[in-house]
């Protein structure tokens, strides 16, 4: 058994929650497999949902440049925001509306915002946004400037509590349904890489770097995305 | 010109605002691309980020089964929510941490969530949203059951607000940058479908339907369901 986040009103599963898990791995396994997620926050009331690119580090969030960032700079105990991932596996026909599904993995992570301010702090962050994604890469890079590190914002959270839902089990029709004339199926849906697109003013002679090996046409992103992770934050 | 949605303090565009636009046009093509989408609400100040399948009508948005049903059931007036829709396109590594992005297609929509709670307008709903998906299929169905119909809860809205956000530039470097020995591409990302898996327990001779034709391996789905949707909404 894997350490778990604890369970609350928050993010206690309501519906079909034989479909979820509130173990550290198991929510981990969603978010590391992902490059962008949505963030949920409220300003004055009104709700906004932000679509960005996010990482990980332990049980820290990380992600930059979202409008959160005007509320942050005046609230200094920082924002209360809901992170959600989502993978979309398969749409499912069922012989039903009712049963209509789509199979699909899920983490929802709550949390308080705070804005990382520390130029020194900001840097390293940004460095592992890179990394995570492209392993080694930040060090290939031109290094950033003064001025655009003023310019980038870098949000935080620690994970206070989250769960992860998945479902993966296709066509569930009732008993009764299985022998009506009903064309029924999955279509499995994935997420892939394409052909790269080198940019056409590269100096000649420029190798691609061996930490990019994982990007290969035809190849799941969630599954580069979760390599390229371990190989970052390797053990 | 389209019309266009009003632009408040609340859909304004911030960041990069020359990505963005108000059209409706520009705003539906990136919803009726989509099946899945996020939903941001409040309860007890306490933001949510919900995924969920959702459909349009118009000016209408609709989706089913959220935990926001809760409160919704206590809340006579509506929840305000913020439903965003982002297709991811393309993974962009420029020359310094700062110019790598993504390319992308994004909706942001404002409005205050309702149930649906007449039985046939529900029913209606709910043929709609399989029609929607995949065109003519809710009459090859096996009817729904009243019980079903009251196990579903169908929330509804109508856009108040939205805006759109595109990018779609791929490597974009400083100037002075472009001399550097530095590897920059864009990695073009695609949803795709995989190879229909029918169900084992359909009888022999259930054919597949016309309105599938779209969901053939390899296609991308957000042209199926771009495509899907003009078929059901052929004015």
């Amino acid at each position: 058994m894997t350490a778990s986040f604890p369970v609350s009103e928050r993010n206690k599963l309501r519906r079909l929650h034989e479909r979820g898990r509130y173990d550290k791995d198991g929510v981990y396994a969603v978010l590391d497999a992902a490059m962008l997620c949505h963030i949920a926050y409220v300003i004055d009331g009104q709700p906004y949902c932000t679509p960005t690119a996010f990482w990980r580090e332990g049980d820290h969030l990380y992600w930059h440049g979202s409008s959160a960032s005007r509320m942050l700079r005046s609230q200094k105990p920082g924002l209360p925001v809901c992170l959600t991932v989502t993978h979309l596996d398969s749409l499912v026909l069922a012989r039903c509306g009712f049963n209509h599904s789509v199979d699909y993995r899920s983490a929802v992570c709550f949390g308080t915002a705070h804005l990382i301010e520390d130029p020194a702090e900001k840097e390293r962050a940004l460095d592992s946004m890179v990394d995570r994604f492209y392993p080694g890469r930040a060090a290939l890079l031109r290094t950033s400037t003064v001025q655009e590190l003023k310019a980038t914002t870098v949000i935080g959270m620690t994970i206070d509590e989250a769960s992860a839902k998945v479902r993966s089990k296709g066509v569930a029709d009732e008993e009764e349904d299985y022998g009506l004339p009903i064309y029924a199926a999955r279509f499995p849906v994935r997420q892939v890489v394409g052909e790269v697109e080198t940019c056409p003013r590269m100096p000649a002679g420029v190798e691609r770097p061996e930490g990019l090996a994982g990007f290969t046409p035809g190849r799941r992103l969630d599954e580069v995305m979760s390599e390229n992770y371990r190989k970052t934050y390797a053990t």
